[in-house]
């Protein structure tokens, strides 16, 4: 009598509904054939230490401290304010990176966050409006869940955007609202867009909560300036909507432009009716410390209550993993000048900023020079988003699984980003080694010759 | 024109409707008192570090070679094993703690766990069918997540139960359907109340998907044995329902009693067709590592089709947090006779366990001793949930408050995991010093003495 497994029928549908195509059925076979012994070029995550990027000394030491005091007393040839650093760290947080913290994360690393904003923007910042999480993505999904209740709850997405926005709002069964880029003007925003495709969800019923901005972008390597960031805020202003700025990449910018940071823009516009939520991490920049999965998010314009509730979801997880909060302080808190460690922090930091800019430049370039691909130079961020023009009745599900099978190189269709109808793309990143980097444009170029043929 | 923050009428009701006081105001307040100077005894969770315990040293060591790997090559007095162990993760992971990992977890841990259960229960165990999760809750949440997805999805919870489960299904709108625990008879099943919260919940038109049983049990303290969990195999058999089984606390029973896992139990009595999801954790236990957020989810009797929803909404938050996948490594792969760092292993583990069982009898006892306060022995787990008796008129929330305000000591009210109604309890947990844990029963009783008056 009885027993019946769980199947696919007792399952949420909205999760069913959900795809996530950075970890989708490419990289699912990518595995499979790596298994099976064939070479793989991973460009399909911004997962720097995986192609070869060293972490940071300074960062290691620290946490190797930490993980073991007992090696503080030790001559291990550490530098004295690598020594310090830890120390310092311990007298914060004395019971260690076994203990739950808070639920929002370690004060003094909230605070140390909130210094590192004062003196990036010159404006002033709140500890207790910072949140830290377990990667930004978790910062990011947490406010998705609190803003999206039924099918009628709207967040508008730029199209392309990052899937994880897509994959939670499907999961929380919202609905997404998407902005085009201007892909002929180098991914840029549009204001026309942004007012058409507001105003057609609005006459669908759709109640828009939330627009979210990925600058610098992943996946088009666009960025922004100051007054595309007035122009954002000065809609979502006059549409009553909160906005969610990604700004994990704000450290990665290869060609001449500085990084504007939203809450700088929507401090020095003296508006104080706009929610912001903005994010930072560990995963990207020079630390590419995506495996300690650590982020921050900063909350601007919010009322105590709502605060609370999302500190309450923090809550019902316990915290972020200890570590990666330590990570984190550690990025906001560098070497400083006169440290011993100081120069080698300067050049590996730099080292890894001035090879990925040469890497994003052989990778436009050489994308460029393919007969049937077009891509807009990769301005920040860590990926490519080329153009692909393809035989009739083909898709670009279709050209990434062929090209991962014949060549081994494993990116990510457009499809699973989002694109204007009738266009293909893929998603690739700069970070392979520069050898590397060029066999995969050789390759491509190929493959790209022969596919369809 | 325009403008408007998000206000609490933007956020999502069932958020708004969701619980978890184990953070819930008291901390909140104790927080506050503490930042004003006051001594507070933490006794909200199960935290041991943050109370004094020691993490263990073979995996501190090897965490720090893991997080600098230059130190390996150094001599900084660590035993062989220990670099042999670094040595040989880092020749299965050697691009090494900074990476994301493929989203199910490393698979060389995942093994390691399958060998692990196989060891621990003489059954086999498929490393594809353990994911790997920041902590326990997150693999939790995830199951639930997929399981609920309307009003009328129901999850069988005891009461009363550890508030992460009855948290989590007010978040995603399920439905929580308790089965008493029977407190008369040391905490333990009653068929009965199971069959009867079942019933009405399917005259409710609840479609119940899953039972979760809590062994050793959070709050109660109560070790189920092998005919007990074979009654609830039998019972969701019979009901066509899956078994959650939080196992986290499997290597802390203090009074003489084998712990017997569900799998074990299912494997024996050879049923197919009910659906297991068990947990285990490396933040309980002698580890107490419960800063590195780590713990994995094996499932049994499941189609592949919904393994993959499940690996996908894995996906999207990319992995679990990589030092807490070598935590679990290591929980799994401790150090082994004959290895130099054996004995202290050994010293170290039976130390914290004979420190645990300790304070389990100091604190049962010393409750025990107080009139109005009845307690049963806490025969696993790291908590107390004694029965008070207070006054007419006043509950034990007011009871918690007042007594962090008075004594310091911070306290969980029972009404925060849920209990019969007409009773009232508290939560503590075992784990400060014994020292303090002796200060802890004193306190209570001159506070319990003068309550009310």
């Amino acid at each position: 009598m009885g027993g019946k497994m769980i199947t696919i029928k007792d399952i949420n549908k909205k999760l069913i509904n959900t795809h996530y195509a950075v970890r989708g059925p490419i990289v699912q076979k990518a595995v499979e054939l790596e298994a099976n012994g064939k070479e793989i070029i991973y460009c399909n995550n911004g997962n720097p230490q995986s192609l070869g990027q060293k972490p940071l000394t300074f960062v290691r030491q620290v946490l190797s401290l930490l993980e073991n005091p007992d090696l503080i007393s030790k001559d291990i040839g550490y530098p004295q304010d690598i020594i310090n650093t830890a120390k310092k760290i311990i007298d914060e947080d004395p019971n260690g990176l076994g203990t739950y913290t808070q639920s929002a994360g370690l004060l003094f690393v909230r605070k140390a966050i909130a210094k590192f904003i004062e003196k990036r923007d010159g404006i002033k910042s709140d500890p207790n409006m910072i949140h830290l999480t377990d990667g930004a993505s978790k910062g990011i999904q947490n406010v998705l869940t609190a803003l999206i209740s039924k099918e009628t709850d709207g967040i508008m997405l730029p199209l392309p955007q990052y899937p994880l926005y897509s994959a939670t709002i499907e999961l929380l069964g919202g609905s997404k609202i998407f902005y085009e880029l201007d892909e002929g003007n180098n991914w840029g925003l549009s204001h026309e867009y942004m007012e058409k495709s507001y105003k057609k969800a609005v006459a669908d019923g759709i109640d828009i909560k939330a627009i979210v901005v990925i600058n610098p972008s992943n996946p088009t390597g666009g960025v922004l300036d100051y007054d595309n960031i007035k122009m954002i805020i000065e809609f979502a202003k006059e549409k009553n909507i909160a906005i969610m700025a990604d700004e994990v990449y704000q450290d990665n910018i290869y060609i001449k432009q500085d990084f504007v940071s939203f809450a700088k823009v929507l401090n020095n516009l003296e508006i104080n009716d706009v929610t912001l939520f903005s994010y930072h991490s560990v995963s990207k920049g020079y630390l590419g410390e995506c495996g300690h999965r650590s982020g921050y998010v900063e909350y601007r314009n919010i009322p105590d209550d709502v605060i609370n509730q999302l500190l309450k979801m923090q809550a019902v997880g316990l915290c972020s993993n200890h570590p990666g909060q330590i990570v984190i302080y550690l990025l906001v808190n560098p070497p400083k000048e006169g440290d011993e460690s100081f120069p080698l922090f300067i050049e590996e930091r730099d080292g890894i900023l001035s090879s990925l800019k040469k890497k994003a430049k052989i990778l436009s370039n050489g994308l460029n020079s393919i007969e049937g691909i077009t891509c807009n130079p990769i301005i920040g961020a860590m990926y490519a988003f080329p153009n692909i023009t393809i035989p009739q009745g083909k898709n670009d599900f279709d050209y990434c699984m062929k090209l991962l099978v014949e060549t081994g190189i494993c990116i990510v269709p457009g499809s699973g980003f989002g694109q204007k109808e009738g266009t293909h793309h893929f998603r690739t990143t700069i970070l392979p080694p520069e050898e590397k980097l060029r066999e995969v444009v050789e390759k491509i170029k190929v493959f790209h010759g022969n596919y369809g043929n």
